[in-house]
């Protein structure tokens, strides 16, 4: 790819603040000589009977096509029977591997220094089966599933991730002292994948002990794979030591070359539409894809850029301590570009 | 009960560090004149038919006649089908409820000031209910059982607690947008027992949010409930936030007001018997026995003297960053009382 053919890419804007940051991308995109050809898709207003859910068919179908796609946030419809459509997103493309690096930000204060970690979180199975069921009143029961395919696929990715990224160690996170059976597999997994990456070091931590040393000292861990749920729980951790999901970017990795970049905080309903959003986490997730789709110059200059202007402290949005709109904070990163 | 009369109370003293930390609260109590008739028991060396676990039917006896024990770490022996001598403990005593108390020890400095957290974990179920199994080759399952009838008395021990501790707030931790009918049921029960105490403030909160907060602001939670998984998670990253596992005390509540202290750390074995080992984590518990025998002027000198022996700096074990051995720190705290 040369930066001035355009790229095809699925943007979904999402909902809350979802579009105003998603312009912010754009703006960002364009400043730094960036061509894409974005496929706007929008999720429907009822539930499409083939995809038994809001997202539509030619949701899906766009980011099949395109093969890249950046993705604001979603609020799932609240009422009975409705899939989050994140996780419809996650299960249909079939996205096995939640890749959501976690790092410092010059010039961001929080407790912790030089944070540098990268959580990959299985992302298809688990927890997240959607298998639950009454045994009888007041008994009540869900099913984690466990399987050697998913399993493997997301160790490898996670290995070959810290390959390529120059990345010298990889925990699997698990709880196979009490989930013998289901863990343990997990753990399996990493172990036979491990023994493929002599060169990078490997341990097996016990998420509870994980959450104790990740707030005492994150500088132990590098690259951290583990199945679903623990994912969910130890990235918000992660972006926590960092200043929390608005500043954090994650990228969804399938079969085929496929990558959905995502932000994963919230809709914000309470400030959408009144130019108050922080993009940060979504032009993050946009460098990326960036990265993803090999534009390593322009997706560094744009991530400089981001950096640069919040290092600076002249403009920032007010969930940074600032006062700025989410144009004046993107129209200061252009600046920079 | 008058501090004269003699209670007779369980000791585990456990195994690797267990003895020493052992002695050093029989000294420390000695040393403040608490008079406790300790009836010291000590894991099998072989399986119990009658327990199908290294725990006797003695040890559980002792426990279940005293009501009130105390529980230094135990290794549980590796092996296939040894149940896990902790769990095992817990399940058999039905101790549903474990208080986990997290607060910043004055003049021991971590990244975070005035802390002071109350874990509540559900004991006896959830992911821990030790149902697996292989479904075909490569694909497994365990069992998460969610009841109403452990969910309720968990609630209500954590709104009882609230209310006598005179805390404000009971924040209920959850994943109820993925597994609806597991922790939803949970969360039911939370509601409901909720209402019984409006001048409790209550609040639902998402378990990777609330991970994400805790690291970035603790100081908005106050008494914490939640599923089994969860607790173990939670209480281990409040744990790190004001040094870890060894500065935390814990309690097990079950039915009919039985009580079992137990630090909840490992048993350390690289360093057992060299007289190095860090016994707060032991003492604390011992700390949260004495509140539940109503001996509360005996607790609150055993605390302060725990608390300024910390402070003062001069005697502090390595895992501290002092050089002083067990002995010469449980010395100090004597010498305080
Ligand atoms: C919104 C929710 C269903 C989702 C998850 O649990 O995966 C979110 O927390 C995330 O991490 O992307
Ligand atoms: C040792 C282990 C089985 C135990 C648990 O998972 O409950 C421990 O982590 C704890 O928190 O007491």
């Amino acid at each position: 790819f040369s930066s001035t053919t355009p790229i095809k890419a699925t943007l979904f804007p999402g909902d809350g603040i979802g579009p105003e940051i998603a312009e912010s991308v754009k703006q960002v995109f364009t400043a730094a000589d960036v061509v894409i050809d974005w496929d706007e898709q929008f999720v429907g207003t009822e539930v499409d009977p083939r995809t038994n859910s809001f997202l539509t068919w030619e949701n899906l179908q766009s980011v099949l096509k395109n093969k890249v796609g950046l993705k604001g946030p979603m609020a799932t419809p609240i009422g009975k029977g409705h899939r989050s459509l994140n996780l419809t997103l996650r299960k249909e493309l079939n996205l096995y591997a939640n890749v959501r690096p976690c790092y410092s930000l010059p010039g961001y204060k929080t407790r912790y220094d030089d944070v540098d970690l990268i959580t990959i979180r299985e992302n298809t199975e688990g927890e997240y089966s959607g298998l639950e069921h009454q045994v009888v009143k007041g008994v009540v029961e869900s099913l984690k599933i466990i399987t050697r395919k998913a399993s493997m696929r997301v160790a490898e990715y996670a290995f070959l991730y810290a390959k390529t990224h120059g990345r010298k160690k990889v925990s699997a996170i698990h709880k196979a002292n009490i989930m013998q059976k289901t863990d343990g597999l997990f753990l399996q997994c990493c172990d036979e994948v491990a023994k493929k990456y002599p060169e990078i070091y490997y341990e097996k931590v016990v998420i509870d002990n994980c959450c104790m040393m990740l707030v005492k000292n994150p500088a132990l861990f590098d690259v951290l794979v583990m199945p679903n749920l623990y994912g969910d729980i130890i990235s918000d951790l992660c972006a926590g030591l960092v200043g929390g999901l608005g500043l954090t970017p994650s990228m969804n990795i399938g079969e085929d070359g496929i990558a959905l970049a995502e932000a994963v905080h919230g809709s914000a309903p309470d400030i959408a539409g009144k130019n108050l959003a922080n993009p940060t986490a979504l032009l993050l997730s946009g460098v990326m894809m960036l990265r993803h789709l090999k534009l390593n110059k322009q997706a560094e200059q744009i991530h400089s850029a981001i950096i640069n202007t919040i290092a600076e402290g002249k403009y920032r949005t007010a969930d940074l301590g600032g006062t700025s709109t989410t144009t004046d904070f993107t129209k200061a990163i252009c600046d920079h570009l």
